[in-house]
């Protein structure tokens, strides 16, 4: 197991990362206040793994007096799934002190988190993701929110949990397809801030979508410790936070345009840092060289490195207009002047924007 | 007119009190990012007072992007509303620098407040309290909330406005029973921590409720300072903040037990000062001229000082063993040791809480 720390004063958490963790609720029970939880799960890993934390919880002395298994998807995502998570903590009669504990992928922690930040005005969290988007990305950092139809994420909170455990196991029922997709935030790290990392993906690729529990644990790893530094500069996004949206606001306009159903969000990331790199190339900020080692990277990897065919540039444009990252009306990018170094810009040509876009098909 | 400071370090922010400050839009401007705003208030207090606001701001240089006027009424502080919040910004492209301004009384406040503090995790604040009530305890501090059918308040986050512009003129229109159910806040703050302001109290009452500009001044801007103080120590509630609760675990049953419709919640605060007064006297903490003091305080403010007739002890007790001021299961009282002195337990039994809630019939 490796343990790091994300470094928020006095609401500072550990991530404990490693196999065989799901059982072991000592490292839940040291991060709550009392020794009451419920358990938000979904109705595919809820009943593979739910028992296995339930009775470790257990034995480390934590009552868990309700367990809810949402419906799967992030078309779930919604207001008013979040209703029946109100209701079901309610029901139990879940007070200011109980853990929310959420078990799952991004869709479950994003939404458990946000009822965790709002029950009550704020309960005790705990992140266990089972999915290596979740692992390296989603339950780090406090971002939680729920889906509204004229937008990803529109709704939510900044909350940090208390505790974050990722155990490398849940990934062995994790579907290729799913794995991937992770991989493609993994990727991210490497080319915002990391450029030993994405050198160390560049060879360690094969190991890590191989689900190699070493390789595995050391890219969950050095991932989070990225992100956990960035999250401890600046939580609530006031700066370079917003270098952790890398090809976000493309991969937004694809999922929405896609009506968030075919494409998986770190596979429409995939395209769209693809696309913040073709940008980017096209500014002067980046290398022929650095795109080509990008798309190879993910194609390599067997993400997409292109946008969906039926989705027209206009429509592409029409969505970026309104995504929440614009400030002031303007929409800003993250843009790469190297692997390993990206910055935030409003200064990009909208024709530019379109090039990159149809240079993605 | 007056102002104070929420000293919150860098989410501090100012109190202004006086009249004719409804049209005064630069208190505002002066602490936005960007001069971009959505009102929200509701059908009462809208046609009253919206515009002049919306003129204020608009000569300030805010733009007034749109208007949503709620139905009135606490049984419309609920999920559903807010939906209704969320889609007005939506629609009218409300970004992130968008600040939301309540104007309105806490109903208003509350609602508008939790749709700031989680729209897209976040947008700026702003308080224009027309309500005694607003005034003096629901725009100060930064708790917001929804209610559910199961209690009140259980849906909500700690966000704290950029300003708050408390304007005595909005008092002119406000009926002489909300008037005196605001007074019931006022007198808390006496009781808990400031025997010279009960003191005022005692004397200036029939000014204050006869709305004299500079008695309702004073007593808003000491109310204030009370609970800015109390805040600014205390944000989050984990200690002396409970304190601001006096009157309110009762205050709650007495509102959960009829329904939200028939009690103001100053009403039901008043009584439930009684209560809270009766059971310290019971324990030997509090003397019977305080109690008497007390009880003729908001008597003669035409304050209730018996709860609801209809509402049996064993109700009063059921609902209060849910109340999400309970932690790790045990209720926990404000009581009182002298006029201007309270703390918190959760030492206190059953049955002095039974004699105390009878002594109020």
């Amino acid at each position: 197991m490796k343990t790091l720390t994300v470094d928020l004063g006095e609401r500072s958490y550990p991530i404990h990362i490693g196999p065989e963790l799901l059982g072991a609720g000592e490292l839940i029970a040291a991060a709550l206040p009392t020794p009451r939880a419920v358990i938000v799960t979904n109705e595919t890993v809820g009943p593979l793994y739910a028992q296995r934390l339930a009775e470790g919880l257990e034995a480390a002395g934590i009552k868990v007096v309700a367990r809810t298994d949402l419906p799967d998807g992030e078309q779930h995502k919604s207001l008013a799934t979040l209703e029946t998570v109100y209701d079901r903590l309610l029901e139990s009669r879940a007070d200011r002190q109980t853990a929310v504990i959420a078990l799952g992928g991004g869709v479950v922690g994003d939404l458990a988190g946000f009822a965790a930040a709002t029950y009550q005005r704020g309960v005790p969290f705990v992140q266990v993701p089972t999915t290596l988007l979740a692992q390296v990305d989603a339950a780090v950092g406090g971002k939680t929110a729920v889906n509204h139809p004229r937008g990803k994420n529109m709704i939510g909170a900044f909350y940090q949990p208390r505790v974050v455990v990722a155990d490398m196991d849940t990934l062995a029922t994790l579907p290729d397809r799913e794995l991937r997709a992770g991989f493609a935030e993994v990727v991210k790290y490497g080319l915002i801030r990391d450029p030993a990392f994405f050198a160390y993906l560049e060879e360690q690729a094969p190991a890590i979508l191989g689900r190699d529990p070493g390789a595995l644990t050391e890219a969950v790893y050095r991932s989070c410790r990225n992100k956990a530094e960035v999250v401890a500069a600046d939580e609530r996004e006031a700066g370079q936070r917003a270098l952790l949206n890398l090809g976000h606001t493309f991969a937004h306009a694809i999922e929405t345009g896609t009506g968030y159903t075919d494409w998986l969000h770190g596979e429409a990331v995939a395209a769209g840092m693809v696309m913040a790199a073709e940008t980017s190339r096209r500014l002067g900020f980046l290398s022929e060289n650095a795109v080509t080692r990008t798309r190879a990277l993910l194609e390599r990897s067997g993400l997409p490195v292109a946008g969906p065919a039926g989705l027209s540039t206009d429509r592409y444009l029409e969505i970026m207009g309104v995504d929440k990252k614009a400030a002031g009306g303007r929409v800003r990018y993250v843009l790469l002047e190297d692997i390993g170094r990206a910055f935030v810009t409003a200064e990009v040509p909208e024709a530019t924007v379109r090039e990159a876009i149809e240079a993605c098909r």
